[in-house]
């Protein structure tokens, strides 16, 4: 937990530790975190330095101030911030290029490193995205596939991987919002998905990835034929 | 250039403006910035201001204080800064994963797209890690290949893909360089890079992707022994 800064910059070392306990989860998205005097004391360093770390802290997109409020975390780990910023700016053709970079090589290897867990939890998502689409209800639909995908990710054990995806993921997830209320055919999306569960699952590595392609080219169309209505 | 900013929170202002003259290259890595009282000026804006912003950009990781001296740019993008602290926390293994993600879709992409100008410049490259590899200069040779998997990555014509793979690279470099004075038989590496640029350059796109595979799976081998060997 929170611990007296011993070194040189203060700041610095206030604001790591803020940083900490965000990234670590022990602040969720959401908290208010404690009023600078209380900060202050339990640190040993004076408002002032207190100040300055959670503007820092603002400025790389982790905390957010309410005016006549308090400061709220509001994003949970600096490189998704970044990365979020930065897919925000790309169009929806590179971003689904480097979509199929990652999930391709995430189907091989969850095919070859899959674990009973992971079995589930596949299952269990797979069923989920079933559900939602039966209810008609394409929001949840959206959020049941995006869980699907990192699922797929999780059961290709790299946490280098897992984590940029994850971040990916959170910046795209508006975009596949927008675009999955214009499939026509989501039934598409159903087969390629089942096929590519059922493939990692049996660990067949060529048709999980074969799958792979079927949906990332089932996504290619549908985002050709949004640019020709727009 | 530098504006006098216009709303609310100044110090945010000032942060975004500094971070755009770097991340624009505008103020390259190893330019010593203004001094606080010059920036105050410029800028219409007290220095207290000033050294907050600094110091946000110092905790972002893009400018470094020297005591007595200045304040010098020491990175040139937040999302470098980020994810090359994020791939030093992975293992060579998962970072490997994650390269054979995006250098095999690059591949991909490069064979499709690449123009007369990408034809040059990988031309280029891969005559560079030849002439490296014949002066026996593993320095040079990493620095070469390196190098030429980028050209490779900008072939593919997509700023995402760039911008990710060159920040990941950036952080890889340091191993790279460890694990190719290990390397037994650079002979190995030469051939798929030259049958992957060659493939490239004739659009012929599995024998591209063929080619990364076999480079890939060159350096599992590599590390292998060199993990045998810790």
């Amino acid at each position: 937990m929170l611990e007296k800064p011993k070194k040189l910059t203060l700041v610095e070392q206030v604001a790591d530790q803020l940083q900490t306990l965000i990234e670590s989860g022990q602040w969720p998205i959401g908290t208010r975190i404690p009023p600078e005097p209380e900060l202050s004391e339990t640190l040993g360093v004076s408002r002032n330095t207190i100040r300055e770390a959670v503007r820092a802290m603002v400025h790389a997109g982790l905390l957010q101030t309410k005016q006549g409020d308090g400061t709220y975390v509001c994003s949970s780990s600096v490189l998704g911030v970044v990365l979020q910023k930065r897919v925000r700016q790309s169009t929806l053709a590179e971003t689904l290029e480097v979509r199929q970079a990652l999930e391709r090589e995430a189907a091989r290897l969850a095919a070859k490193r899959r674990t009973d867990e992971d079995i589930d939890s596949l299952k269990l998502h797979l069923d989920a995205c079933a559900a939602a689409e039966e209810s008609g209800d394409m929001e949840a639909y959206s959020g049941a596939d995006i869980r699907l995908h990192q699922a797929v990710v999780t059961a290709a054990h790299n946490e280098l991987f897992s984590e940029l995806y994850a971040h990916m993921t959170e910046a795209l997830d508006h975009s596949v919002r927008s675009l999955s209320g214009l499939i026509p055919e989501i039934g598409l999306y159903r087969r390629s998905h089942a096929k590519m569960i059922d493939a990692i699952i049996r660990q067949d590595v060529e048709e999980a990835v074969e799958a792979v392609h079927e949906y990332i080219s089932h996504s290619r169309n549908d985002l050709k034929r949004l640019e020709e209505q727009s």
